[in-house]
């Protein structure tokens, strides 16, 4: 144990903002369907693993995106995991909201638009939301999936897009 | 649009499984302190922004974990976002928890047990818990925080720890 007493100099979104720069996280891009019949989808980095028995997902959304009205208990939707390959894909889907299906990159399959280049897909459906201030959280349960082979991931932090490096260590 | 339809042969845990094999995270460590003072923590793949107006992070666990008794709303503890130096302290934290805070690597600040060679640093104190099924997503107001500069980020996936490698694009 050290006797240095770190500053903690970083207060509040400051420090948040500075600690998720130096955090790496995956992308996905998840897609669903408006009322409308309309294909909605976005780039998001906050997808993560909730359990596996059942198995569930959560990802975390500004509750002013325009896709989070749509995303409600029973939704059925498509959670894509990116590969090095879909950094286009990636930031259609984070750029302007008209022209992320202009590209017809996408297919359609269980109701909902599907990227077949991702490193692997999931077909959810929303269970619950947990809203907290201007933002939630959204717990999706897994139904099926499928996965391309050998694909390394499209990895982000430092407010950019990295591909994935050494192997350091194994974890079975 | 393509009309070939994708197969989704995978089904539940097996379908999130293979997912989150291909699908990357940073690697975080948490710790806080019992109400004996005894140090507790682990490492965390689950640590996401949930927004920055207020800054709250969010991260998901088993509510089996010897840890989660402890992650009460009201408590302190420190998230450390890891970075490729810290490969082992991440084995660590994630192997047997009479071994995690042995090696006397950590100091103490803000009463919780601290990793000075983190890449970041966050300070928080527990908000709420939505439980769900066997786990449960925890969500975290950000107090305080620090930042070591010149870090490069620890990455799982497929099983294992890695490095980043290139920078594909920026995203300002």
């Amino acid at each position: 144990m050290t006797n240095q007493e770190p500053e903690f100099s970083l207060h509040g979104a400051d420090a948040l903002r500075a600690a998720f720069r130096r955090h790496a996280s995956g992308v996905a891009v998840i897609t669903s369907v408006a009322k409308s019949g309309e294909p909605i989808g976005f780039t998001a980095t906050s997808v993560t693993s909730l359990g596996s028995n059942p198995p569930l997902v959560s990802f975390n959304i500004s509750r002013g995106a325009s896709s989070y009205p749509h995303l409600v208990p029973g939704v059925d939707l498509a959670i894509h995991a990116l590969t090095r390959e879909n950094l286009e894909l990636a930031k259609i889907m984070s750029g302007p909201k008209e022209a992320r299906f202009e590209s017809e990159l996408h297919t359609w399959s269980h109701g909902v638009p599907i990227f077949l280049s991702a490193a692997a897909i999931l077909i959810g459906r929303v269970r619950t939301r947990l809203e907290v201030e201007a933002n939630a959280v959204v717990v999706v349960d897994v139904l099926r999936g499928s996965e391309n082979p050998d694909t390394e991931p499209l990895i982000y932090f430092k407010r950019g897009y990295h591909t994935s490096g050494e192997r350091l260590a194994d974890n079975f």
